[in-house]
């Protein structure tokens, strides 16, 4: 079995593009003309799987945002895996709940996303500890992509916090690195775009492992420091973006509307460009 | 409407007890012979009311553990709604799911459990810091449970780390209790009773703030303590117990078991033993 990393390099080959598209389905930003034809629930699959057609071939894979499915119900399961079938099975499936709980809590989470939905990473928050993050490293050919320096402004409330010569993600990510050295699964980190230190120190402490960025475009951080970034070390580097791809447009021609600007965003963060 | 607080101080005057059951149903551990008359789905929520209505008098509430109803993939909501149904409306109802995002998903996760769900109360993980929190304290009436240090052996990893004059869960509860001043609803910690300092620590920085206090009893906390701790402050304090009481026996009288282990943990949770 490939492990994450060699998945993930191989799409990014493929398609020449680190850019993941993050689906959050808003019920309140999703096209009109999709809400009128049919039930809520219908119009966010059709929008999910409208979305991935015509963004699958610039993108390296997706990340769903856990809570916009889980705000949808009980029916919202069965969104998740239609959205999930809609992928195909070469592209990255990351499923964001930030989970952090421990022992028999957290091997249920593990066992929901990895066996049941089939996601080949999950995001995980570090503040339990070790047996908050074992369990979801245990899974050959799958990553955890632990919480580090994240691009929102709280992250600085305790994050950027802690002792003299140590802070509190540069203490995740070396303790993250150390869990991780023995296990069937791979860790990775999310290091928000907005910090470009923060994401170089992160880079630098472990280049091998792949990072989860947020942050680019609409929320600040530039392409060119991932650029930079990215050629410091060989993990793969994995963008996110949701708002600036999904609600490209809000009208009938929101699916080419997001191709556009899921290419744009692809040829940005290539090193070289190419068209 | 009354505040969090209130609604848990009215229940555990009225049932004489701070004990909270944990509903963490594991399909391993449900008695062979709910099991066999059913399907798996139909034996957890079977399970999950013999136990509600069983223990229900000697507790003043109900925990959800969120991951392992997750675990049951598509029907795990509705497991999870027919479980809040059979929960007496002046029981406490937390959701167990540690979460932790910002922004919007923080929002569609808090509009997930209070509004769609009706809980009362939910874990949150800090690590994202303000942002992340924010979002749970605007529902009137509700609580947000945020982690500040856990029971489990990797709390020392992160939670007990720090500057040279304040660790990371007290510059936790120290923020928390700041940004909750002047919110509708109410901010709690989640601190467990196997670390009795940090448990002092906590009541001690927020006497009137309610505590959800897992680790009595299987994981080695002392009933003593945590007596001792509640009588240093006003706010309610919640005591959580899961596997003793659910897995009291896993023959057919269960659930008669598990009446007679909550009312041992109520009584031994007494400042002055009642019966």
């Amino acid at each position: 079995m490939p492990s994450f990393t060699e998945k993930a390099l191989a799409v990014q080959e493929k398609r020449r593009s680190c850019l993941c598209v993050g689906l959050d389905p808003d019920p309140r930003k999703i096209p009109q003309h999709l809400l009128s034809a049919s039930s809520l629930i219908d119009a966010v699959i059709a929008f999910n799987r409208a979305i991935i057609e015509a963004t699958e071939p610039y993108a390296c894979g997706f990340k769903l945002n856990l809570a916009f499915f889980e705000a949808l119900g009980r029916e919202g399961w069965r969104v998740m895996e239609e959205t999930i079938a809609a992928v195909s099975s070469d592209s990255l499936l990351i499923a964001d709940g930030k989970r952090g709980d421990i022992g028999n809590s957290a091997e249920f989470y593990a066992r929901s996303v990895f066996e049941q939905l089939g996601f080949d990473a999950c995001t995980v928050t570090p503040y339990m500890g070790r047996d908050a993050v074992e369990p979801f490293l245990r899974y050959e050919g799958k990553a955890a992509f632990v919480l580090s320096r994240t691009s929102n402004p709280g992250a600085r409330d305790f994050q950027e916090w802690g002792a003299a010569d140590e802070l509190l993600f540069e203490r995740v990510v070396r303790l993250v690195s150390e869990w991780a050295q023995d296990t069937p699964g791979e860790a990775g980190f999310v290091v928000g775009a907005t910090d470009a230190k923060a994401l170089k120190t992160v880079r630098s402490a472990c280049p091998d492992l792949p990072l989860l960025i947020p942050g680019v475009g609409a929320q600040g951080g530039s392409a060119k420091q991932v650029i930079d970034v990215a050629a410091r070390g060989a993990g793969p580097v994995i963008v996110n973006s949701s708002r600036q791809v999904l609600y490209a447009s809000q009208g009938p021609d929101f699916a080419s509307a997001a191709a556009i600007a899921a290419n744009a965003i692809r040829q940005e963060l290539q090193p070289t460009r190419t068209s």
